[in-house]
């Protein structure tokens, strides 16, 4: 009886979503969903005396020097961007080889910066939209810096919100990673994206954006130039993507105008999680084209923004499939009422 | 000065390490390392009671029926397997597809069972060898049952230990998913291996295990049929992978003596992380061929077991690069100390 009963819920509920860049799946198992409000995980609490944050005091901790620091009109810092004290990648120096048997290596040699802003109890869900555009902006300024110095072929930028998703501080701050190597994360997308377009002479990222937009039900939020949407297959639940409406490949091509307009997109998605959820820890990280020297026409870059809701486990860990509890219709329509 | 001097420690010390059969990177970024005996980190207790524990009491909490046991001499069971209360997929019924504009989904068909043993308090790390080789001897069983069964393509094994790691119950048990999709980390494994043969003429896994026995530095345990060692380009601290010494591509096939050896390696390599790091979360998995009627004759499967030692943060989900803080070779000298 009761076995008949959990059977038919189920039947109903999971379903098997395919990633249109990737051909990735992921599982949406609604059998053991929430409503979108039980999702609500306020992060927890740091033990550090805010008195001694580094990112406060980036003199008196002694930081590594300052590669970028934009001022108030009062005299004061508002943002700075400086090395990592604890890189994991290291500077300068020329790539050097290893081989052990039938195993390769490499230095890891690269560039890991922060980026830091003012205030310590002001995270980006709670910053003026221009704010963020001040941060978008230091992103491209580091981007454009690294892009061209020798053996970086990518670059990562991110931001880790609260302890259970990897800030080891809480002071709000992101982190610029440039790197030698692409990763796979990239080059399904770039594999993806290449093989849409000669398939279907256009762009997949374009070809959501128009469908979204037109469609709205997983569309939270949009102005001239971006819009924001939980994926169809998103990857966890309350995942948002920020995408540029135009095709663009390069993030660091963003101009002034868009960067206004991408500092209220992610401003506006990251206050609706911080509103629906409760102050959840969350991850974002930008997605663009390569800087390796060659093109990428058909690729779209865009910042894909992940709350800390669930955690991988040994199925997910394995396969790369991701189980998700919520329907991003559902977890569209939660957000859209809290923008 | 401060900073010349980190600058100096990391350069000795961050590696990029190429995975033998994916061709994925992982940092090794021993800047911010630590001594073997620092990564120990005891698993978070439970709340729930003991005497409220599903599998300790499946029918006074009805759980779904057996679908197998095991008894030992006395009558009482010593292993059950039967369908999970909350499965992430639904059985039965054949695969319905669905499109929406661009996009793809197919019901979440297949199958989701749990493997409980005995007794609450004795996990893996605490269990006889003999022990584990019964669980292993009921993955088998129950794969052999669910690979003929309709739209079942591929069956992940694995088990989830401690909070951190995802497991939600504290009751020691292991769990099966079979289907429809044979999923990313599957498929760029057996990519990887088909290539490798392609241009090498032999099991890129038969190379590794041929090479860590040799090397020994990496090596934890090793007994007549499996090895157990810590890979080159491990994904993770204290990542122990277990695998078959001769070439076998299907798990489903292991024969009564190699179960009782890979028990034996498997249960040595638990309980080594176990007095390593302190009863630590951790998770592991079976990867082995699909069993969608096709032959995979280049494939070697293995047991993968990660130790809960690090969270996944921006960086590793928007690259898929994961970055390690402790040398494979160190960890697997800590781990030999304590087999």
């Amino acid at each position: 009886m009761e076995e008949n009963k959990s059977k038919k819920t189920i039947e109903k509920t999971s379903q098997l979503r395919q990633d249109l860049v990737t051909g990735d799946w992921v599982v949406i198992a609604l059998g053991r969903g929430k409503r979108p409000g039980e999702f609500a995980k306020k992060r927890q609490p740091y033990s550090a005396l805010q008195s001694q944050c580094p990112f406060c005091f980036p003199e008196e901790t002694e930081q590594e020097k300052d590669v970028l620091i934009y001022r108030r009109e009062d005299g004061d810092w508002s943002l700075r961007v400086f090395p990592n004290k604890f890189p994991a990648f290291s500077r300068g120096k020329a790539i050097k080889h290893f081989e052990e048997g039938p195993y390769f290596a490499m230095d890891g040699v690269g560039y890991h910066e922060v980026v830091v802003t003012r205030d310590h109890m002001r995270q980006i869900a709670l910053l003026d939209p221009v704010e963020v555009a001040e941060i978008i902006d230091a992103y491209q300024s580091r981007y454009i810096d690294l892009m061209s110095k020798k053996s970086v072929n990518h670059i990562e930028i991110f931001h880790n919100h609260g302890n259970e998703a990897g800030a080891s501080i809480e002071h709000p701050h992101s982190q610029l990673m440039a790197v030698p190597v692409i990763s796979p994360g990239i080059q399904l997308e770039l594999d993806g994206a290449e093989q849409y377009h000669r398939t279907n002479r256009k762009c997949v990222f374009c070809t959501m954006a128009a469908w979204e937009t037109q469609e709205r039900k997983r569309l939270i939020f949009e102005n001239d130039n971006f819009l924001a949407f939980c994926p169809f297959s998103s990857r966890g639940a309350f995942e948002v993507w920020v995408m540029p409406k135009a095709h663009k490949p390069y993030f660091e091509r963003i101009n002034n105008e868009e960067k206004v307009d991408l500092g209220e997109a992610l401003q506006k998605s990251i206050g609706a999680i911080y509103k629906t959820l409760d102050d959840p820890a969350y991850n974002f990280y930008i997605h663009t084209s390569p800087c390796d020297g060659k093109d990428y026409p058909h690729y779209h870059w865009h910042i894909e923004i992940l709350p800390h809701t669930a955690t991988w486990a040994g199925f997910e860990l394995s396969t790369g499939i991701e189980i998700s509890t919520i329907e991003p219709e559902a977890a569209a329509e939660a957000l859209r009422a809290n923008v």
